[in-house]
């Protein structure tokens, strides 16, 4: 008899892993479980949906059940819930009662957004990770026309989320509970943006953290809607119960493989905690490509195939009106509390030559005293951010020094770059001080 | 008595060697001579001011020579020619017909256009490296109004002008000896550039050398206007006769020092061969970015500090339209060359998520099969590509396997990026055939 490999989940971790298994064991019958009745639904473009970018919600799932069951060959149930893993039996408990044994379990059950303040259950309170939320969201404003939102949280969910309240007309006020943007609070940065978003109009609040969302205010200023943004949670309550162990991050603890403490259970994507490439401790930061990309791992191991995942360098970008913010990395705060000796430079440089109408690009880098090595970044810029955020992305994933980042052969042509790119440029400067 | 440091040339290199002199050893006496009237032009920005994108001429000089000299406390004599070096007694020969000692010597004497093709002296033809060649291509469409103009190359340079011809309403013919364009023929790339040139108008001729140009035609086609970008040669004349030893490229041989075979004798910029990266072997590439580099670490060298130069990957960008063509490291041709074992993969892809108006990306590839090192990659689409070539180039100065390319964490976030980058997804299919 074949092998079965039951998935639970039918989002990005677990379609990958369902398609990736299938791929590399055709004999092996896999069954997604899903239990709402979308798959393949694509949260981060929420917030472009919202803002009119998105033509329909549609376009927002890659794929029907029906596409993805004839495309891959793998069964997919929706509307149907996994409540609970045997795993000494080898089965899982569905929501309609029935039980079906596994050979092989993934499980990717992902995360869900905090909303974990007071007052977060009131209806003028959103969040926006599923399209339930976002559509809530956008019929509130259409029905009370509310004029001050607020939105707690300065990562990139909560960035986002300015930009859509921006351009539906609202007063918006941001609040945050650390010093900074997208977890980084390089002084050079965090000015750049506070100013950017002020010049947009947006109240900016730092090291303001909100301990209580009430009827009509937050922090005692008079608020109509609130944006809650604060992160999210994975979804870990059914694996916890079947015995998976989890991490210190509260997220499931897995190796390279994707394994899970039990034999044969394998789990991915945002219900997962990582391995970060600089640190080399666990971390939790749940987005989509690393789900896709987990979930393919442990789809290829779920079949017998021992591939890998090695881990995340925490790189993150997010657009705010015509602004890119990005880093990679750990920041100086995160590498000293890793052991390293860090030192940061900070540049303003151009993005072109100024004879094509060039404009600002900062950029952030921090390196390792003793061994020159790089160990993150911060670019903010309107143009080529998130091109020169990668480059730094890979000059880490090769545990590169400073010096060997400076030396890189880094494309040049007048509508793209100066002839001294702003990366070579902080490599410079921070090599100097290493 | 202080030391003095003679700098042959006042452009990229020279300038950059000059400055870097001066900055690590301040007590160094730097004088450059520069025979032009004009320093620290950048001859890159011509197609761009021909255009009209470049508002005036004079934004393309950086400096004026008293702004040089204020800023970088170095002298700068301009109209004045180096005619010979007599290195035994350690002085040049200025044009005045003065002699000027030396205790350190940076030839950056640069590069002129590739003229050698029979009938390229007459009046209707035209290179495009100095203003001067730019001023008397655009007075000669001003004033004789020519409807059908031939380029001869596809290089950057050759692509850059099919679109200043494009743009002042020419009808161009393009024709290349070799199958590709930017030195590189894959087929994929090769096609898609040659559908987008057509669709602009231009008419395409590869794999056609021009053997000679006539007073109205080019290979049989009626031409009125002719431009000439088959390449560069390096201005070596007054290093040879001064015995400063040419690599087999015709450029001057310098170690990762910039030292030339005489003691106390170095080049940089468009006059020298450097070492390529990938292949090891010197190749002659004359670029603003190289000659920025090596014209700074002959400077530092020559003040006696010991920086290196350790090569390019060979990394080139050209936009032509809304379109980004862009190469690093070595073809699949030029590896097997080199001694790998090669394997190219082609993808296309899509530069972002679906949903928010994605467009097509190129990519290729080319790996070794044995080490599975990554040796280089095509990229091109409208969106992102200078951003992808420059990961490329920094995998291939890391020397990564392109399994370690995959693993690189890349910035995700609808407006930049699908979940799956195109880089991705091609050294996934590189990976399995390696």
């Amino acid at each position: 008899m074949d092998r079965r490999l039951i998935v639970i989940g039918g989002q990005a971790a677990g379609l990958s892993a369902a398609a990736r298994a299938k791929r590399v064991d055709p004999r092996l019958e896999v069954i997604v479980f899903e239990k709402s009745s979308r798959i393949a639904f694509a949260p981060c473009g929420l917030p472009y949906w919202l803002e009119g970018e998105v033509p329909g919600v549609d376009k927002l799932s890659r794929y029907t059940p029906e596409e993805f069951e004839r495309e891959r060959r793998v069964r997919v149930c929706t509307g149907v819930a996994v409540v609970a893993i045997q795993h000494s039996r080898r089965q899982v408990v569905l929501s309609t009662g029935e039980r079906v044994g596994y050979d092989a379990l993934v499980i990717a059950t992902g995360a869900r957004a905090r909303k974990d303040l007071p007052g977060a259950e009131q209806p003028h309170v959103f969040t926006l990770q599923t399209l339930e939320g976002a559509e809530a969201l956008s019929r509130f404003v259409k029905d009370r026309k509310p004029e001050r939102a607020t939105v707690i949280g300065a990562g990139y969910l909560g960035l986002e989320l300015v930009e859509v309240l921006l351009r539906w007309g609202l007063k918006v006020r941001l609040f945050e509970a650390t010093g900074g943007f997208l977890g980084r609070s390089e002084p050079g940065m965090v000015q750049w943006v506070r100013e950017y978003l002020e010049r947009l109009g947006v109240e900016v609040h730092l090291n303001e953290p909100v301990r209580e969302i009430g009827a009509r205010q937050v922090n005692g200023y008079p608020s109509d809607l609130v944006v809650l943004a604060t992160g999210f949670q994975p979804n870990v309550a059914l694996a916890e119960e079947a015995g998976v162990r989890l991490g210190r991050t509260g997220a499931i603890q897995v190796n390279e493989h994707m394994e899970t403490n039990l034999p044969g259970v394998f789990a991915a994507g945002d219900c997962v905690e990582v391995r970060h490439i600089i640190t080399g401790t666990p971390v939790y930061l749940p987005l989509g490509t690393t789900a896709n990309k987990t979930g393919r791992v442990a789809g290829a191991c779920a079949a017998g195939r021992r591939e890998r995942f090695e881990g995340v360098a925490g790189t993150a970008i997010v657009r705010v009106g015509s602004l890119a913010i990005a880093a990679t990395g750990v920041s100086n705060l995160e590498a000293r509390a890793a052991g390293f000796d860090p030192v940061t430079v900070e540049i303003q440089a151009r993005d072109k030559p100024d004879y094509m109408g060039s404009r600002p690009l900062y950029v952030s880098l921090t390196g390792a005293r003793s061994s020159g090595r790089l160990l993150g970044g911060v670019i903010v810029g309107e143009f080529g951010v998130a091109g020169r955020i990668n480059v730094l992305a890979t000059a880490l994933q090769a545990r590169m020094t400073v010096d060997e980042l400076y030396q890189v052969d880094l494309a040049y042509a007048p509508p793209f770059a100066p002839v001294w790119d702003p990366l070579l440029v902080a490599a410079r400067e921070l090599a100097k001080q290493l």
